[in-house]
């Protein structure tokens, strides 16, 4: 059957339909943002390479030995162009071209500061968070391949057993309010773009992809730690509520079709 | 004497007039590409928080212990406002904001993301070049308080011997390939920039303050090694002069007044 409309390819968790990959989840929310109809394939991550491979979607990067290339989602495949794209950031691009009566996330000339924003938001928060949630999302992976995978090729990657990677006790409350303070640090980016402009977003009123990059974050603990988790309350109190308005605020680009 | 001109406080090395440090060129260059006169003060290291204290330059961070103020240069004072501002991201936006004629090293709407880009770059490249550039450094700076100073602070800070800081062997071989690597993965920032507006800038066509504040970094590479030393003609070798070109196409706004 041909396809009629935008594919997103997205990594399970064991419970169905839920987006946690903070990775995946910035193209859905570019998707849900510009209104494009799309569909939800799910591959579970050992058959992620074999289904790029097969579709056409370029590798992402190298592996640790610096030659072996490496495929990751999101990829998307758009029946109305035929071109598969991966890479979150390549796809915002590729969409924003292709489609260039939606809303706009690249305001003109920001695109080499968005993706700039991008990576410092990983390196500001993504990095600490890490430890605290992927050994909770491999427990929510499905059983299995998936669980099997992710373990081999994390403990390899940052040579610590799952188990063994969350802080624990005073090691992690004190971790826990690192966190807290790198978002404290980003959040002095926003009162710069408020003070300028007004808005709520990096580059004014409306969100841009760094933004979305963010939230994506957000969804990853939200997902990840659960929404009924200490963790994630206790994100939504930080500095009075301000991530939990900043994350209602774009709520309503997080449907998962 | 009433000050009739701008006063930049910076910090010397032993030899005159060499300006080092990557933050103190940030102001350095903003100050030059807006054409504003100014001179320089040079404050050894140990005597910075007793001028901040006297001409009222508030501190710019906390000490480890969390409380007690860090003073950090550079400072400017400006005698036509009767302000003294500290930071040079701060120093850059008041200059902005009070010589509304000088060209423009912020973009309407880019404060923000300007801001993040600065400390996309100190993630991306400076952390791992302090290794390397910290003990260069050292041995420049005036013989006596300076040094002992700097040895004090940044051995308690990083919890390494000066002498100890440094790669070696095998291992520094290694380290300066991942510095290069570093530039490679910033450079893709700007080769967005390119694509998008053209131009050699992270904004397109005229530099702002992001790019001045990798100009710095780079100037500090200069100075901290040394202009005949092998790290430096290694630099402007990468990328088959990439950087070299970088460099050279704002090295106008490097003039030490």
């Amino acid at each position: 059957m041909a396809e009629s409309t935008i594919v997103l390819y997205d990594i399970p968790f064991a419970e169905p339909n839920i987006c946690w990959s903070p990775n995946t989840w910035k193209t859905r929310c570019v998707l849900n943002y510009e209104g494009l109809a799309y569909r939800t394939e799910w591959i579970e991550y050992p058959d992620i390479e074999a289904l790029c491979i097969k579709i056409g979607a370029a590798p992402t990067g190298v592996k640790d030995d610096g030659t072996t290339p490496e495929y990751t989602l999101p990829v998307i495949h758009d029946p109305f162009t035929g071109q598969t794209i991966s890479d979150s950031f390549d796809i915002a691009i590729y969409l924003h071209n292709t489609y260039p009566d939606t809303p706009r996330l690249f305001p003109p000339g920001t695109r080499a500061l968005q993706s700039a924003f991008v990576q410092y938001v990983n390196f500001r928060v993504q990095t600490r968070l890490g430890q605290f949630l992927r050994p909770a999302v491999f427990h929510k992976l499905p059983l299995g391949k998936s669980q099997e995978y992710f373990r081999r090729t994390r403990e390899a990657l940052y040579n610590v057993k799952i188990e063994e990677w969350a802080p624990t006790g005073e090691d992690r409350v004190q971790k826990w309010k690192g966190v807290e303070m790198d978002l404290v640090l980003l959040d002095k980016h926003y009162k710069l773009a408020k003070e300028e402009v007004g808005g709520d977003f990096i580059y004014g009123v409306d969100p841009t992809f760094g933004d979305f990059a963010l939230a994506s974050i957000f969804q990853w603990c939200k997902q990840g730690f659960g929404v009924e988790s200490k963790e994630w309350m206790n994100i939504l109190t930080w500095q009075n509520g301000r991530w939990r308005k900043f994350i209602e605020s774009l709520d309503r680009y997080t449907l998962i079709v």
